[in-house]
């Protein structure tokens, strides 16, 4: 008799996050086999001690992929990305970083990958982009991290602030990776339904534009927080959850980058609500967002379209 | 260093569902004790075999209540019937069963207890009002089984067919304990707050009329199905589903009978969407039912109260 | 990406032991396809329960089985016996679940069945060498319930009484199925390697003469309880036990009843301490019994070489 | 109704180790809350990053410990130490470790802490037995990491090999903390009561002298490994299941550094097999080393009390 089938995926990347991943799949994904395709840079101790640590909790392995190992490969998590340089523009150091993941999609495509990717590297919008075009793979496949963690923050705010299980809270943050992109779509965020914006409007419920305010500024700093620190605990906890989803096939409403159509732009990539199971994310009908917020969203997409321009031009 | 704290229920009942709600209080509420207040009859074989079960799964307890224990005692599961006579009419035996809940409560209260009472014992609706007469314990701490487990099918029937995250349906079905009482609230189901009667416009969605009506027919089926069968791993299960809301003070947003007001009708015992946590119900803002389901609901309501009259006539 | 691969359990009979059993299996064994092959009589309500109690526990399901199902099948689960008729013999009663046993493993065999066979039916040890012979099946692949719980509950006593975890006590009660053929082992139990009756001489451990009566006197409790009532939930919770230690291929130290050669007696159905896999049984070295215990087995081994020789005598 | 009682941890450390220990107190041990007391130097932006990886997974809080807290607190966690500096002897360096965990316990003493104190600060037999002297707190509430890494090793590496659950391995390195003190004691290594080296020379068991050679040289490779690496996943994952035996009260058998008796020696902190409970270790009856094995053990405690000497006369 079997033991249970085994998921398999690579971590592309060599920052803390990447270590972090992979010691979390033992603790949530297995049965799970954890390869590191190490770029830009080997870190042979993490992977030992990833090793030892596994003795505590059976059923997963760690090693350093090979090329062929692409081939088998369920999902392939992008975190990596160049050391900075002192003084390097964003535009110069996005360039670099361009190069080393278009390096890794080719090696994978030329080794037969056909599986999922989700993808950390900053900005996620961007790259979601770039890997699905590197890769030649169908849309629904190529996942960026985009707005997840903090469409789960309002979330978990709200549901503290209102006293509702977060189960209960559908909230979402859309938009795209710089901190001007990002949407709080109050008028679609509802409990089970009920529009949030009504709660607030009745006194009973005690949630006022106070509140508002400081929700919106939690989002701010926390934003503000992971552009200056690499957070890796938390990125590492979002992935996890992410790849939870896809491996049990859960077909979990989140908000994650994908290419969408907006207005006559076609292919952008946005953060927007989807859901996502084992063959990636599928879109659902129509969201009745605010006049406001679709004019936000669509000047997002717009200046996100301008940038990949830029980006392709060379 | 003490463990951790354990929670006191006492179930009362001596049919198959309240052994097998102990039984699961085991494997998923732990640590809990579980007392048994037994009425109509005792059958000690069955604790005993509990208790030689729990060598399987510590940190459980069984025994038989006595009245010291009320005091203690966080959450009063109620299965307890009679056993039904030949020929007897519903109105007789439920006045016979009227008589047992009574002096159970009765017993509860003159021993001081406060906590919370949950009811299986059919019709759960009246139950819940009698047991708030009988008691004058505060409305939000007295719960009805209700329409939950109706109401959890219909999510999860919805989740198959949509291929979307169970977690991410809301969907209710309320109203009274009869059969003809209940009301299928299309109008207000809906996926992360999108209406579901859109999706089913929608053709992409291949969701259509037909769907619908054979998600009402198993809806139907089983309704039936439940009264004419003790479906004593239906009903622990959803018992238990329940117990850990309390217990965790999750604030889930579920389908039960508790007191509401509706239209010039006080306290009328309805399953209505709530929040369960720790304390019992809170009620959430108005709902937005359709038109002809605020009908069917207002109806539901009169005759509820007609009967209750009937009842409190003697 | 597809799900985990279903385990798929057949349930041969109609008591509350396999109703239960296959309860459990939802709970504890996902994912898990449960099919019921319903020997002596039909219960379909019961199954339709189960399947409604499913929407409270995602990716299980139950059904009745067909022949063909037997091909594909990973365990079989026996709990199958006749209603026992008033003033029936001991000897004529097990005629007739002869008859019935052999019927069921006759069906399997003849479609196909490979996998491993589970025998929860009394006598379990004449049951699970019937079953040998009936199936053409390897030793192996044949395990009786045998003397499992009662060893488990000895260890969890020893465990209570030491104030040791039950992980690091190893106790074991062998033999055969009848209340005089239980042997318990105190020269074999120990804490992590240091005997039990060793402790019990140092007086610090505060484990006496005493301790050793209550703990034997409260096993011969259990037995004769386990002998004169159904105690479908203690049986229930170790068969699922068994069944987790076999589709995790967790290689257990446990007693179970298996065909071993004992003195000059061979195939023998004994329950003795075993390795439980997903290919079922592995024999450790010889166990160091005391002279006393090998000379109560051997006489237990021969009473059951004899009962064996009546039956198959016709 | 009240959440569940949380336990209270304070971490005293600023590396890796102490972050990552934190992280897995919210996935493994919650409800609990853990303060950070920040010796010797504060890295707010990884307790930031801690606090919003909770909203991934509810129910635990991190922040920064003020005294007050060691008077609640039930367990202290001390990963706490300096950095090392360049060509500094290991002698000079562990002078300033010990100033640096005196400060702590001092602070901790004076402000009401009575708790228990789990040592992973290098090297832990020496500081376990500071801690005690220090802290004037009872023998049994102090523990020190020692050889449990090694021992948990050994035993999965023998579960392995031997194709049997390492629930019923029992397999032991006991003694100091430097390389050459850690006794790997075959002799008393068993499973489930058997010893292996029986079961060595049974060669239907197919493990040999060879086999012993590879675990050994394995165990050593690790060993010389966390002494080169700061291995943090290794060192939290084995604080973490440490702290689950105590708050649980497991009782476990495990090998941790306590203050023991051997010879005519007293209070010598040395890493031997004990039961890990919520009030500490206790210790268990007399162990059945070899003679060889004993020898080395005496001859570790001397070199140990003998450096003790050294950093008491100052």
């Amino acid at each position: 008799m079997n033991k249970r089938q085994e998921k398999k995926i690579i971590v592309v990347g060599t920052d803390e996050t990447s270590y972090q991943f992979a010691f979390l799949s033992m603790l949530k994904l297995e049965p799970v086999e954890v390869k590191f395709y190490q770029l830009p840079s080997l870190e042979e101790n993490k992977i030992r001690d990833l090793q030892f640590s596994s003795y505590f909790s059976s059923e997963c392995s760690f090693s350093i992929a090979n090329t062929k190992d692409f081939l088998s490969t369920d999902l392939l998590v992008i975190t990596a990305h160049e050391e900075r340089k002192i003084d390097e523009s964003n535009d110069a150091y996005t360039r670099r970083n361009i190069l080393l993941v278009r390096k890794v999609i080719k090696k994978a495509m030329a080794n037969g990958f056909s599986g999922l990717v989700l993808i950390a590297t900053e900005p996620t919008d961007i790259f979601t982009y770039l890997v699905w075009k590197f890769s030649g793979l169908p849309k629904e496949k190529i996942i960026g991290l985009g707005t997840y963690i903090d469409s789960n923050l309002f979330r978990q705010l709200l549901s503290k602030k209102l006293g509702v299980s977060s189960r209960d809270v559908n909230a979402f943050i859309v938009g795209g990776s710089s901190k001007q992109s990002r949407v709080t779509t109050w008028s679609r965020s509802n409990i089970g339904g009920n529009p949030i914006l009504g709660l607030m409007m009745d006194k009973k419920n005690n949630f006022n534009q106070n509140d508002r305010i400081n929700i919106e500024s939690f989002l701010s700093e926390r934003d503000l927080f992971s552009r200056e620190t690499n957070s890796y605990f938390t990125t590492a906890s979002a992935l996890i959850e992410l790849s939870k989803f896809i491996f049990n096939d859960e077909k979990v409403l989140v908000t994650l980058t994908h290419l969408v159509n907006i207005a006559d732009l076609v292919n952008i990539p946005l953060s927007m609500p989807v859901l996502l199971g084992g063959d990636g994310v599928t879109k659902i009908s129509e969201l009745s967002f605010s006049d406001s917020e679709k004019k936000e969203l669509l000047k997002v997409a717009k200046e996100t379209r301008e940038y990949l321009d830029w980006i392709e031009k060379g």
